[in-house]
């Protein structure tokens, strides 16, 4: 049989001990098992993009794995731990709508409320329940516990939706920056769908964001001029503003939030 | 049998081959180890930093866990590689104190000093001993070789205690900030065994730390105001200066070895 | 049999989902396959510090390794994929050179053009062939593809060679800054084989980098003065120019390119 797999997209770095100790709690109650890691690095306390993060990764993983997801600004409070079960996979997080672009993409699922305080560490801090609660829920249920052992169904979890973009005008329409990504691409929420006339063929328009401005979108980072901003369907299905081989955060000066301006 | 871990502290970052290599000798020793990250971003030279590190992750560890604590300001001089066996763990380490704190947590330790030259990659480089003498000891440890054949025990070892907090006037503690976390929490060296006063429930004080003041100990990150800071009892066991939701390292202009200053 | 591995060397940074989509798709391919990080923070498009990340690590690791390498500015255009064997390891990366100081290194290397399509993921995209190309394409290598299956061998490949350093007067050796690690340690293009004179004991020479200038080259970092420039023949083979527990990036002002004169 091969190894279980247990993935991590968390919120706590890579400078400190927490995810270190995270992989040391699962594999202490399974060692057999493989942590694998989405992403660490998600913005501090930003539940959309440990959203975005683990929606465009986990459906690639293998049948049976177990994703945990720890962006969780209201640690200690009484938001729930929750455990979600789709046709494919299980994830175990926080109940604050950070699954919910999963959810979005998925035809079946269930969530339960993580009740089961005898797989806990004990005793559970009120600062780090990656450590204490989601880690050993993710390593007993990779030794075959039952989801059903970890608690009951409930229908009343946190969900949220995109910020979708807006006419604003006959022919104006607003959409926003979601992140900037390490090379500086600035993804905005303009997909096919909310927004086909940015994507039909020829299509004429004067995009702004921030201090910059651009009307051309491309098919590949490669075809754009070097310095030049330019638009492209990106890989995870939104329009992204790029430049080749440059940030075009930078040059546009424009971060996550910065509102995006498309002109008919 | 389950895969054997390794794990990797260190101060060598992700933007290097450092670590990857580091991988590559211990695989290449054995290639069915799983080698598994606690934190590669210890602050460069910093080795209370990696003490702070490996002391809050090593015991989640399953037994016969082999932890790789590569801190080490000193490579290329006369101090020695250092195996040190606890009742479930070893630890390879230079001799420069940066296990101490993990020895202030067990009762039973053994420390050899590593001499079995033959275990080492030829020729030793007098810049890299994670890969030439660390890493390849690792790898022969996980196959089995018993630690005795590495090295006799020694008893001079480096050791060092935590800075602790002391009483300056009557009313007056003076403590220090011992790390900056991702979030840019203040982790003091108060902790209820060395400040019992500073955890008492209605404890009046006030503590002041940069150009930051506080007298609220709050149970969880959640009850703070956003942009106020307040004290937790944090889950490494020491007294963290916090903001909701706000790096308190930039609100109080504060860092590592800052001054915290509590007044009863 | 032991778990092969895959190991990663990418720009894509710790920061998205990108490295952790790839791990995933290796893993549903090959949920049995180890995924190792070789180094996920090659500075973004550069290809040169791709070529000596990959170079410094691979060869440590076991037979049958095979090591991804995605460091591709051209993604989306006419340049190829590739699917390299040498002697004990395969590599799998754009056809930009990436692989040229491994080739280097290797006597036998046999060149594929990958382009067995049914092996990519559907449809593959413009902006992320990491995902859609190179990480399958490593799955069923791992799986017990033949590399033959994978395409034609081709002999037109991309490669460079490392920038030598030049004699511009009879006492005057030019050479360059090829990176800066993240000790701030400036390494060098100079070897014992390209400048023999700069390693020869009792080399009387000045060397000036940026605003830096030194003329003592050490074994180690530990016989530097904290504070002074000195040189030092690395663990990778190159003249590293460092500072005894500080960033000689600062001190000297200099960074990859800066040019590095030696006046003897």
């Amino acid at each position: 049989m091969a190894t279980r797999i247990v993935t991590l997209t968390t919120d706590f770095g890579g400078g400190d001990h927490f995810v270190g100790t995270m992989r040391g709690v699962i594999l202490g109650v399974n060692p057999a098992v493989q942590v694998v890691d989405i992403c660490n690095s998600v913005s501090s306390f930003d539940v959309l993009d440990g959203a975005l993060t683990i929606a465009q990764a986990y459906s690639y993983f293998p049948a049976e794995t177990i994703h945990l997801v720890v962006v969780d600004p209201g640690v200690g409070s009484a938001r729930r731990p929750l455990l979600v079960t789709t046709s494919r996979h299980y994830f175990i997080a926080p109940d604050n709508g950070v699954l919910s672009l999963v959810m979005d993409r998925e035809e079946r699922v269930s969530v339960r409320e993580i009740t089961a305080k005898h797989y806990f560490l004990e005793p559970v801090s009120n600062t780090f329940h990656g450590r204490d609660i989601f880690a050993p829920c993710a390593g007993w249920l990779s030794k075959g516990v039952e989801p059903e052992k970890l608690g009951d169904e409930i229908t009343d979890f946190m969900r949220f939706s995109l910020p979708k973009p807006k006419m604003t005008s006959e022919h104006t329409l607003k959409g926003a920056v979601l992140k900037v990504d390490k090379f500086g691409n600035l993804i905005t929420n303009l997909t096919p769908e909310n927004a086909p006339a940015v994507f039909a063929p020829e299509a004429k328009m004067k995009i702004t964001v921030g201090q910059g401005a651009l009307s051309e979108i491309h098919t590949s980072y490669a075809q754009g001029k070097p310095g030049e901003l330019f638009g492209v369907l990106n890989s995870m299905g939104f329009l992204e503003i790029a430049c080749n081989r440059g940030p075009a955060a930078q040059a546009a000066k424009a971060g996550r939030g910065t509102e995006v301006l498309v002109e008919f």
